[in-house]
Formats: C-alpha cells, structure tokens, sequence
C-alpha cells in the first residue's frame, strides 16, 4: 500500500478530519495491513467459550449504543435482526418439511424482528402466518405490517388453540418479548403465552424465550422449552439455560468497536452467512 | 387447515376488514394451500428467458411502487441491496484473494446502496476502502458515512490513479450512479469515471455500469466494462449489452404482486441466498 500511502498520507493526517466526513486518519495503519481486518474476523483463536453474555442492562446498553453512538436507524437493525432469524429457522426447520409457520408478534422490536422474518420467510417459500394482538402505533410497526399484508401474509384475529395450531402449522415463531421484558405478562398476551407452553410444536424464538427472566432464565416449570433459539447480536445470560437442539447468533452487524468496547467475543461468523451456530 | 379455517373463516371474511390491519381476507384461500406460496417461488416453469429487462421508466416505477405502495423504507431497502451486492461481490472475489476493495460511491441511491456494501464487506473480512467525492447531505447517507467511519473503514478524499488503484486495491466497486442516471457525468465524478474507464482492476457495478445508457449500454468505445453486474430489484435493459463474467440479480425483497404486476418473471433465488445468477 505504500503508494497510497505516500500519496494520500499528508492529506488522510492533516485535511481528513477537518474537511472529510469518512476519513479516519488513525486508520492509515490498515493501509499497511490490509488483512488485519480479514483477520480479526477470522481469527481462528476466538473460542465459544470465551463468548460473553448479556446481563439485561448490558443488552439494553450495546442497544442504545447502536442506535445514539453509531447511528443506525431501527429499520436497518430490524431488517437484518429479522431477515437473520428467517435464515436460522430455514436452517433448522427447511421450507420441505415445515412449511407452515404461525408467527408470534409482541408490542416491542422483538415484534418487529417477527414481522420482518415472516416477510423473509414468505419470500423463501414457507406459508407464514401472523398473529399479533397489539399492534405498535408507530410508522415502522405499521408498515411492516403493511408490508406483510400486501406480501399476501395471512393475519389472525385470534390466538388459536392448542390443537388447532397442532394441525395447521408444523413451527411456531415466538417473538414475542426481548431483553427489556419484565414480568408479568399482560393479559392481551396471556393465550399466546400459554399456547406457547403447551404447544407439542417446535418453536423458534427470537433473542429471549418469551417469559423467560433475561438473566435467569425459565421462571416457571412451565415455561416454555423453544427448539431454536437466535440471540441477536450476543447471547443474553438467560441463554445459558437453554437446551433446546439449535442455538444460533444472527444480527451480523455489531461494529468492531463495540465488540471490544464490551469484549463480547463473537464467534467468526462463516463466509457470507447471516447467523452462526453456537 | 381445515380447523383454523372453520374457526377463523368467519371472522377473517367478516371481521378483519374492519378491525385488523393485517389480515387478507381474500387470503383464505392460502388456508387451504399451505404451498401455493413456496410453489410460487420454486416452480420450476420459469426460464431466464422470460425475464424482464425494465426500461429507464419502468425501473423508476417499480423503485416508487416498493416505496409509495408498500411503504418500505428506503433505509430497509437500501440495506438489503447493499448487503445483497456484498454477497454477489463474495461469491465472484473471494476475500483470500481479493481483500482490497475501493468502493467507489456517487450522490444517489446507488452511492447509498455502496456504502451499505461497504459495512457489509467490512464484517465479511474485506478491508473496504471509500471514495465518495460528494456526500449527500441527508441523514441516511450521513449516518450511513458514520456507520462506515465507525467502523473503521478508511475513505480517500482524492481520486486515486490508475496506477496507485491498481497497486493498493484487488477490486473496485462501481456504485455511482443508477437508473435515474442521465448523462452528461458532472465535473466531480470525471477522474473517477476516468479512472473506472482506465483500470486493469475487475469492477463489480452495481445495477448499472457507471456511465452507461440505462437502456441501450455503452454510449462510447471507452465505457467501463465490469467483471460483475450486480442487477438489483430487476435487471435494466443495459444489461443485455453486459459481456463480463458474472451477473448477478440481488435485492430479494420484490412483492409478488409487484411481479405479476409487472411481468418481472424473476427467476428462483436458492435455499436463503440473497442473490441468484442470471
């Protein structure tokens, strides 16, 4: 690199900071690694072991983090939070054999997550079905929504029984509730809860297992045992008491930075994948 | 589906008009043809050859449509282009061999959807580097800029040369301008434009090759001639007159109604894959 070096060097230490949006003047190391980053993401020293998991303000503060220190808008984390959880249920749970799926939609962003992954799973050939009994009053929530209705995505007006999702829908999607829920539950969602804990279904849920204690995991005996679990950007402490057959991270999109700001340790996600098997 | 149906039947031909914003009455028919959808999308009729080739306005039409009519987002449909061209650069230019990448991003949606690739090439290994000679200022592309600064992404304020290029980069991506393009190129882009008509470096172009007749191709002998054409949403009619090596069509998130709309006869995007070739 040590043309643009010679070349760009003056300008990226003296011009950059004061005229340039994008220059990052103490970068110009990479100019003489080019592979550092390449690295950092494929380290093979990185061990699962070393994974950190989220205490319930440490999830809430790399959230915040997201949004205020790096700028992302909720549409964007949104859409690959959910578009990641739509890959992980198709690698568990391919459209052959489970291809029809009632999605489970909270108030919150783990809401929203839901939403968007039934759009993606629509798109990949599976039969997504929505129930989402409190729709957020908000422009984002309601065109997801929007855009689920008019992707031809079947909506329910209510919570169906036990037997009868036994019989027409081979997964449950539970997104539900995430990181920042506190019990108890509301009573607009007390019969999805409950189908969610009886049902003999396969479910897949969406960063926190709906109930769950974010730290503690299951409150209850009857809480529910999800088969999939995709924690979103790191697992949260609750996810040690998960022993259901599939564990997966999705949200590929944590910047360096705040990965070692909190030294989450994230394993290599492989190749172009969306989420990684734990 | 039969118990959903009788249980729900009534109250989704009925009730969901009136009180829910999701539900698609004239949906139930999916209730009894849980595969219609993945039919859909894996048939095995559709041929390349019945694949639409959009003109300028067309192109401008369906782009409005996702937008107007279906209320995405131009932050959610940007990051799923963006990400959709980092996999089809990814599949083309392994990064064990192409780790070096000027990404070079213009003054619309295109240079946005650049951008987005960038972060995305970033965390997929890549050491990204930006050339973006006129910010835009609205706040999506300046906190799309920020993501990129942030993420420890380097960004150049001068045009390289084709021999500086050519020396510190293995693949230069063509985000500049897109199908709202009319020429002539403006004075900020000359040198860039020069340099994409100059390199010996493989270019991947995303959805139109920079400087082209959105519907007829080259205008002039010199025009660049990418390695790899990322078409997004639809191929343009331009990319008929493509002659590289690998075409792609990435931006997996067009409505079906919108394709019966207008024709698009999209061909089968694999399994979970953001991208498909043509």
């Amino acid at each position: 690199m040590s043309l643009v070096y010679r070349q760009f060097g003056a300008s990226l230490r003296t011009i950059s900071r004061i005229f340039h949006p994008l220059v990052v003047p103490h970068n110009t190391q990479k100019l003489r690694a080019p592979l550092e980053n390449k690295r950092f993401y494929t380290g093979k020293t990185m061990d699962l072991k070393d994974l950190k998991y989220l205490n319930q303000q440490e999830a809430i503060a790399v959230d915040q983090e997201l949004f205020t220190e790096y700028k992302f808008s909720v549409d964007q984390l949104m859409e690959l939070a959910g578009l990641s959880c739509a890959h992980a249920v198709a690698k568990c749970f391919p459209a052959e054999k489970h291809p029809r799926i009632l999605v489970c939609c909270g108030p919150g962003n783990n809401g929203g997550d839901g939403l968007v992954a039934a759009r993606h799973l629509s798109l990949m050939g599976y039969t997504p079905t929505i129930y989402y009994p409190k729709p957020t009053p908000k422009p984002l929530f309601e065109n997801l929504s929007h855009q689920c209705r008019l992707m031809e995505i079947l909506s329910l007006t209510e919570c169906p029984s036990v037997e009868s999702a036994s019989c027409n829908y081979d997964l449950i999607v539970d997104a539900l509730f995430g990181f920042s829920f506190k019990p108890p539950v509301r009573a607009d969602f007390a019969a999805v809860v409950e189908l969610l804990q009886q049902t003999k279904l396969p479910i897949a849920s969406v960063d926190i297992p709906s109930g769950w204690d974010v730290e503690k995991g299951k409150v209850t005996e009857c809480d529910l045992e999800p088969a999939l679990l995709i924690s979103l950007t790191a697992p949260k402490l609750c996810a040690r008491h998960f022993r259901g057959e599939h564990h997966f991270l999705g949200g590929r999109f944590v910047p360096p930075a705040l990965q070692r700001k909190y030294g989450l340790n994230l394993p290599v996600y492989p190749g172009n994948e969306l989420c990684v098997k734990l």
